[in-house]
């Protein structure tokens, strides 16, 4: 998926709503243009009284589960943290400005902050795209210890400064799923023509094997999938998929989310407007965002573990497994799609060096580390009975 | 390892000191009683000022790689995100009092805050052990979501109320090596015997496949294992068994870490302290904890990367594998090991309970997320090449 994407995913799918977050020109209805246009004649806060007010607008739904809950958590920590001394009010994607748009509003200070994910914005930066998950990657925990200790924050600084703003990571949903699909993927040719549904990076390495890649908002990719218009979609993950009840229009739900094994979600604040803060703002800005980032992961991690439960064991999903022989091709796919892209734009070439050398050992370690973990606690033993 | 005994692995092998953490009674030389008696007559900061100053002693030395390092993060980002409202000094392992004696100091009130490992506390309140790290139990990931979103924050205030304590998740190591051999282990009867130091749960499992445990200060174990006194050690990840010099002593390099997956650094603070925050105070203090809490293990991913491939590459270490049946054995003696401790105290009965039932779900999740994308990341195919 394209986090935005998830838009359309509401708690529950009872309410999936026509409005498609991914679809710029999507975000457009009269109702929005009406909003945006007010908000324009809202009277800016000022930024240097005792107590600030600033605004954040997500490019998601207000409450948007794990994503607009995560950007609930930062607006609410740094408020508590601040001591009321910065508050944040939160706006759901469109209530001020469409929803990508957001980048533009803080930009050009309309709004102080936003929170959404790189790609959103990689029509302004390209190297924006490479911040966000890269299709066989770096997964999360590497991620994060490469935006700390590999030089990624400066990076993603250096990308977001293109944009006037100021870089965070404030959120993660972890390795995503592999997708939905009526059709199985057995080799590298079941990709031919296949009609999936699935955008960015991840999109142009199917396309590059054969697929026929379409983009659609989020309300109409369940009935695609039950007519057949299309074969297959990806989403999100077993949280996000359960209650978009993907399950209903799918026979296979494959594994792993070769295409997005980490993705990020970010905070970008306008350089003008974080300039403004002092240390001690500044630090509650930064350690609010380590929380929400925390915060965001630990709610789909413990959320896709109910979630995978209740597909498998309620609703009887099919799990399978891309074959290796899969994941080998798309993995060289990718490998040049990735390559090809950076070496268009000196920025993108920049950040893709530095995550291309931390990726190197990181899979070494990986592998006699998480990896061996979790395969030696699935061996066939009787753990702790109580 | 238990995170203590690296009181002994500091930067450089050549500085190793002879005093050994783990053991409490170590702790007791002549400079550190006299430091511990000075301590008591330090004159008690005021908490009701305007600037609070509070004092938090490391059961680690002071400024120790990934340990002692997040503990200095934890109090700057407080300082800073508090513009000085409250400042914590920090005291290294022995400082003030003894090291293990560092949670006595904290519940009487000495001090305000302390930072450590839970299984140090595990003579006070047992089921403290159950908080760090269990035998193929959580991997750090889910140790997190357990905490915020299984209820294992609320379990381990529970746990530290009794210690008269407030609880934070301050740092992980994340999964730690299996240890160096200098016997190779092909079938769990290799065990029967084998002189091993490895302390803690870990420790009462090899004991129950028949191995000689031993307990060694950090200082002396390259030479036990260089002369055959010992015939295998664990101790951390690559991180700091690279800066000990344990390749120069031992043949293999195994993995797994079945033992300590997910090894958490605690924050315990004074109750009476804590409830002396106000609102604001406690965000700070909370969201300084998670900042830390993520800054630890991304030191320890990123320099773990680095330095496995030191070993491996410079020094030619030889990375072995626990055969599957040997895991499988283990992790049965586990579950009955960690069962056994668990049904003779009720809030440790009660504290693996929950940890048992969002482990059940997590296993199912792992095998199609995180554990299969590490898989399909290492298959051959040739990824970006800039």
């Amino acid at each position: 998926m394209k986090t935005g994407d998830k838009g359309k995913t509401v708690a529950t799918e009872a309410k999936v709503e026509r409005r498609d977050f991914l679809k710029k020109a999507g975000a457009g209805s009269a109702a929005v243009a009406a909003t945006a246009a007010a908000a324009s004649s809202f009277p800016k806060p000022a930024l240097s009284q005792g107590a600030m007010k600033w605004r954040m607008q997500t490019t998601w739904p207000k409450n948007f589960p794990g994503l607009g809950t995560g950007a609930n958590t930062l607006a609410e920590f740094i408020g508590k943290a601040s001591g009321g001394k910065l508050t944040v009010e939160v706006f759901g994607g469109g209530e001020i400005v469409p929803a990508f748009e957001t980048m533009d509003a803080v930009a050009s200070g309309t709004l102080e902050m936003g929170h959404g994910a790189p790609y959103y914005w990689k029509g302004k930066v390209a190297a924006s795209q490479f911040i966000a998950s890269i299709p066989f990657g770096l997964n999360v925990a590497e991620q994060n210890a490469w935006l700390q200790f590999g030089g990624g924050q400066e990076l993603a600084d250096k990308v977001y400064g293109e944009l006037g703003c100021k870089f965070f990571a404030s959120g993660n949903t972890g390795v995503q799923a592999g997708g939905w699909f009526n059709k199985e993927i057995n080799s590298l040719e079941d990709y031919k023509g296949l009609k999936m549904r699935i955008p960015g990076l991840g999109g142009e390495v199917v396309k590059a094997a054969g697929g026929n890649v379409v983009n659609l908002p989020g309300g109409e990719i369940p009935p695609a999938l039950a007519s057949g218009a299309i074969d297959a979609t990806e989403w999100v993950g077993p949280y996000n998929d359960l209650a978009f009840g993907l399950y209903k229009s799918a026979k296979f739900y494959y594994y792993p989310g070769w295409h997005e094994p980490a993705t990020l979600l970010d905070n970008f604040i306008s350089l003008k407007a974080w300039e403004s803060l002092d240390s001690e703002l500044q630090a509650v800005v930064a350690t609010a965002n380590a929380y929400a980032n925390l915060f965001v992961l630990n709610e789909f991690i413990a959320n896709n573990n109910q979630s995978l439960d209740t597909l498998v064991n309620q609703h009887g999903v099919t799990l399978k497994k891309f074959p290796d022989e899969v994941l080998t091709g798309l993995g060289g796919l990718a490998g040049q799609v990735i390559g090809d892209l950076a070496s268009q734009d000196p920025l993108s070439k920049e950040v893709l060096e530095s995550i291309v050398k931390f990726r190197g050992q990181a899979i070494g370690y990986a592998k006699v580390s998480e990896e061996a973990f979790y395969t030696a606690r699935r061996l066939p033993f009787t753990w702790v009975q109580l």
